[in-house]
């Protein structure tokens, strides 16, 4: 058993910071306050891993203690395969993982490979290394719910309330997420366990198993303008129509059950928990067909909310997909949460910005939250957001701070970061990344480039160009992933992440890297036809010569 | 009708040779002498294009002219889409072409892109503005040979023969190849046109409609020594068995009839062309059957000549695959071309280096010519290869040359081309590239990685990781593509070109992308085993970090 945790403070352990900073990282992913199975170096979201085995591991770690300032290590799914002389703007490292020529491009495939050690999955931060932990998946519901707000309620949720279903591994962030947002949160979780598991975290205010209780705190709370999460024990396809029928008015509904894996993921209607488990194993085709049914019924009431003009949305588990083969028609009628309500943010290049401190000590955390204050002063979302993740979300692993910014504000506070280190106000440098779910990097027509306005989600030119494009600006390692969220054959994806270490030229790829990658996404969106995206650009000044 | 000429002399039409380059380039491509359907922007291969349609077109050689020296346009399927600033030592130009989510990775969804206007079929060399006409055909096809007679006859092919056949526009180049290698040819071709052509061309030497005469004057020349050509109006289906009836024994049995298109490719045994013409409209399921049944017929014949241990090789037009689908259980006995003959080379980082005079001027590049047999003095095949081509290929567009060079001498033929044009030597610089079909630079497991040692055929992060690091190099241009060759689905590869403008900046930029450009074909067939790529690692000192 080995037990990994990225060295801390000033002192190098590599030539440079520029070295220092992957090696840190990928020591990061596998400690075991961030990785979901560090003795088998999956780092989370099922067998994402950071390196493909220990050997590769001991070997790009020595290969960073060594490497020089111009010179370049390749990692092959995992495997450090090759040290290359290049030149000092040159990123430190290059990564391919998991990536399958298209019609070999299957889980089936590539478990083959992976069996007999030739590859690796690499998600999207686990082989990139640039993880930080559950924080990321409590900001992207938080950006979403704004979102919401902004374009159903004017920015403001006070005294609204979201009605959904699931507190699971990732629907436990949504309570979290809604009182950050001000809204008010109605979960309604088939077990026990769950909820007190979110309860015990601080993610989950109260809990109850009666409907009529849950709607009295959340009814009170909302005329009060109080933020509150109530866990209602009890079946969403059960409580959802049973809210239509009391004609009770949620002013946000979504859902987070598992409902795109049928077999486990979701009670059918009029179960017990106990006749659930037993005929997982005894009648698996009955649980599948009692649980499509269910979902039906649920997306049912979710689409009478719709039409009655509640802002409603798929939230990334298919319970659409499952109701239109139970004969739902109209399942597809609500939209899901990236054309949505993620979209318009990529279309001005937000997305999933994140740092961390290679020192270890949270102040230098605190010390960049105050930055972002100060650069960005009129947004009181993003204020709201650093205040409540400061008070209410825990490291895991080296210090880290994830806010999603755009284009010009990304550059903006990456040499701000970076002056920051080069006056001493920061006890070390540190690295500046994002998650591949962003603006310009990924393509993956089931999630991110679902229902591209110009019919565009499968073209994977964009990813590719954003790729080569950090790599030429200077980011520090570059990544590119296939298979990252929804699996082999589904997506493409590219990751990046530049270390400010204060030095002016550190300043000068910050500012190139910082500009080009979100301006990707902006691109992206302006081809597609967006018209918030060609806005952007214009403002920006981006020179996009088809444009004009 | 629009007629593209690229400029020619030492004038520049853009603010640098960095971006002149792939402005002249572009348009070589286009111009009337190189490419195949000039005013469909198609340069080669079906529908490979280099630039999506003339808008695009314009736009990029407008944009190319705008460039400054820290600047790079982003290329995507053919479509202008950003200019960015990056740094001197960065690419100018970033291109991806064609590249599709691998689950949409189809034709159907290319073509329903491609009409609506959102993608570009880039081929390999069309959208990677390096295509320089059929001089790489006949180069590819003389390096397989030469290499047959490496490994079978002690490099020395006087007074062998090879059997093939078809004549069309790829299997036309084989004669003259051979006969450069110093090998006699014997093809069959069933179409008096195509033989005609081949002759008028000089690419073929002499025709006949008599097997008999056909192999007298093989066995004559053979027995003299001297390498001639004789194309044999005939059915290859009937030709081959009956060679094997009558026990004459080629040296090398291939072919390069289109079998891969059983409908179109292949006269079925026994018909004639009227009749073969006249059922593909009125009964095409019989002209599939018959030719199918047909090309096992010479399968089968094949197989005989296999046994009897003549070097038998499929070029890559699928006859195995057809005959196997006819109940020819051994058809795959005899190898791909790739996995026996070009792998050894690919291990070494041999593979299709090419350059081109931007002066338009031929003696640069007889010049060039020269240099190259000056720093490579002790390979009789390449000085061979470089005089027959001056000889006996015509340029088309701007001057080129290909020869086929490992690591090691590209880098070093690069830095004497730029020293040459520092001097005043050439009259103005050359670009130097390569075909995307190269040792490090593809993953097709249906042709360059057919049956890899370690099984990693279709393992796509290794010409991804090509592209990243030739981008941190400093490449010129840089390209990634999907579906070359083998169509979409099949295939993913990258392409790369550098400027030798006579500096020392270029200079620097050299050595780096012309040693680690081949380095990365080296490290990817040491990495899956072949002991060839090992010893060649370790010879040149690579930092192959899980090899020790
Ligand atoms: N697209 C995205 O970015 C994104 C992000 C997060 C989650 N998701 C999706 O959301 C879903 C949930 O993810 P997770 O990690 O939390 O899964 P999980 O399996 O950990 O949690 C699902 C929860 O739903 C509960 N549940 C099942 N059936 C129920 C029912 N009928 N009524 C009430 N509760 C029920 C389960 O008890 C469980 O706690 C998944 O489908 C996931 O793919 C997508
Ligand atoms: N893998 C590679 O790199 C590579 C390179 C070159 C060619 N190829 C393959 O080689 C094949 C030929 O390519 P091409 O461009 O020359 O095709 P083509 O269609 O232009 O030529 C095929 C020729 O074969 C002749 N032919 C057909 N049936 C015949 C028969 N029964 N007997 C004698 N001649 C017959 C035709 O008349 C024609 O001239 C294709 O399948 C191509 O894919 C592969």
């Amino acid at each position: 058993e080995r037990k990994i945790r990225a060295p801390r403070g000033p002192e190098l352990n590599a030539k440079s910071w520029l070295t220092e900073a992957p090696l840190r990282m990928l020591m990061n992913n596998l400690d075991a306050e961030v990785a979901e199975r560090p003795n088998e170096l999956v780092v989370y979201g099922g067998i994402g891993r950071a390196a493909r085995d220990w050997k590769s591991f001991d070997v790009i770690t020595r290969s960073l203690k060594e490497l020089n300032e111009d010179e370049t290590l390749l990692v092959q799914s995992g495997k450090p395969v090759g040290v290359f002389k290049t030149h000092a703007d040159a990123p430190r490292v290059l990564i391919a993982n998991s990536n399958l020529v298209p019609h070999w491009a299957n889980w089936d495939h590539f478990h083959k490979l992976d069996k007999v050690g030739l590859m690796m999955y690499g998600q999207m931060t686990a082989g990139s290394w640039i993880y930080i932990g559950s924080q990321g998946i409590v900001q992207g519901t938080y950006e979403t719910f704004v979102e919401v707000g902004r374009q159903h309620y004017g920015g403001d949720l006070t005294g609204k309330w979201i009605l959904s279903g699931g507190l699971g591994g990732m629907g436990g962030a949504q309570p979290l997420a809604a009182t950050m947002a001000g809204a008010c949160m109605l979960a309604v979780e088939c077990q026990p366990s769950r909820i007190e598991m979110r309860l015990e975290t601080g993610y989950l205010d109260h809990k109850t198993d009666s409907l009529d209780a849950a709607l009295e705190m959340i009814t009170t709370a909302c005329a009060e303008g109080r933020a509150i999460s109530v866990g209602l024990l009890g079946n969403a396809g059960e409580v959802f129509p049973e809210l239509v029928k009391r004609g009770v008015r949620p002013d946000v509904v979504t859902d987070q059950t598992s409902a795109h894996d049928p077999l486990n993921g979701y009670l059918p209607i009029g179960w017990s928990l106990d006749r659930w488990e037993r005929t997982k194993t005894s009648d698996p085709a009955e649980v599948t067909r009692a649980a499509k049914e269910s979902m039906k019924v649920q997306v049912e009431a979710m689409l009478d909310f719709h039409k009655q003009g509640v802002p409603t949305l798929d939230y990334g588990n298919n319970i659409r997909q499952m109701a239109l083969e139970m004969g739902s028609e109209h399942a597809f009628d609500f939209p899901g949460f990236v054309p949505a309500y993620i979209r318009p943010l990529f279309c001005r290049g937000i997305g999933p910005f994140r740092w961390a401190a290679l020192s270890g000590d949270p102040e230098d955390i605190y010390k960049t939250d105050t930055k972002v204050k100060e650069l960005i002063p009129d947004n009181p979302h993003l204020h709201n957001w650093l205040d409540m993740a400061r008070e209410r979300i825990q490291f895991q692993g080296l210090p880290s701070r994830i806010c999603w910014v755009g284009l010009g504000e990304r550059a903006r506070l990456g040499l701000a970061f970076n002056e920051m280190v080069a006056k001493g106000e920061l006890s070390a440098p540190v690295v500046i990344g994002r998650d591949h779910l962003d603006s310009g990097s990924v393509a993956s027509p089931n999630r991110e480039t679902e229902g591209m306005k110009d019919g565009s989600d499968a073209v994977s030119d964009w990813p590719l160009l954003n790729a080569l494009l950090n790599c030429a600006s200077g980011a520090t390692w570059v990544s590119l992933h296939h298979g990252g969220g929804v699996g082999m054959g589904f997506s493409q994806h590219s990751g990046m992440v530049i270390v400010a270490d204060g030095t002016d030229e550190a300043a000068r790829r910050l500012e190139r890297v910082l500009t080009n990658d979100p301006a990707t996404g902006v691109m992206r969106h302006a081809d597609a036809g967006y018209d918030i995206a060609i806005d952007c650009a214009r403002e920006h000044g981006l020179n996009l010569p088809m444009l004009d």
